[in-house]
């Protein structure tokens, strides 16, 4: 199954946004599906990534591997968020080697959540 | 299926750990594990959730629903941990009403990541 990359469309990036414009997250949002989404890679938004000291966010998730959260994200990182998204997509377990990876997710990462672990490990 | 509560057992809270000495997450992990688990709920220490600048952190999943991060957490945060987790294990969705969320789930949620859409719902 593919990569989703979520978009956090209501983050305000730590200023305030005036009633009527549009939040950075929903322009961060536009600006990554006016792009070409990398293969195996659907990019969905989404209200509210509870990451609003640290936004704007996105995350990355496919089923059976890690998923992670980036964050203090702009317009100017589209195209490394889209270049990310690609790796993880690739990889097998969502861990991209490290100096494979694009800057941002080196430094901005908020957190990762492992994939769900098969019930005997969980018992040990 | 059931609930997961991860436990970064490398997160060190911001403090020098001297060689040899047990890391805060490690610390956490071991209460934790030390105390009868909510119903439902499998306690999974786990390395690096990638909130280092965030711990001690954990995070709860289950399949279907919503998952969350949490971060600065201590020793005195074990029995609201446990207590947030069987309420998490409970709901539909993993989405707590907030009234009935505790207070350090409510004030040190690090981040959270819906769960995977339906394919029709990402192709919209």
């Amino acid at each position: 199954m593919g990569t989703t990359l979520f978009v956090c469309t209501t983050c305000k990036a730590g200023q305030p946004v005036p009633e009527g414009s549009t939040p950075p997250g929903a322009q961060l949002h536009a600006a990554l599906t006016a792009e070409t989404a990398p293969e195996g890679v659907r990019i969905v938004g989404v209200e509210c990534l509870s990451a609003c000291n640290t936004g704007c966010a996105v995350s990355l998730t496919k089923p059976g591997a890690w998923s992670y959260v980036y964050g203090r994200l702009t317009l100017d990182d589209v195209p490394a968020i889209l270049e990310g998204a690609g790796k993880y997509a690739d990889s097998p377990d969502g861990i991209v080697p490290w100096r494979d990876r694009p800057t941002v997710f080196r430094k901005q990462s908020i957190a990762r959540i492992p994939p769900l672990p098969p019930l005997e490990e969980a018992a040990e």
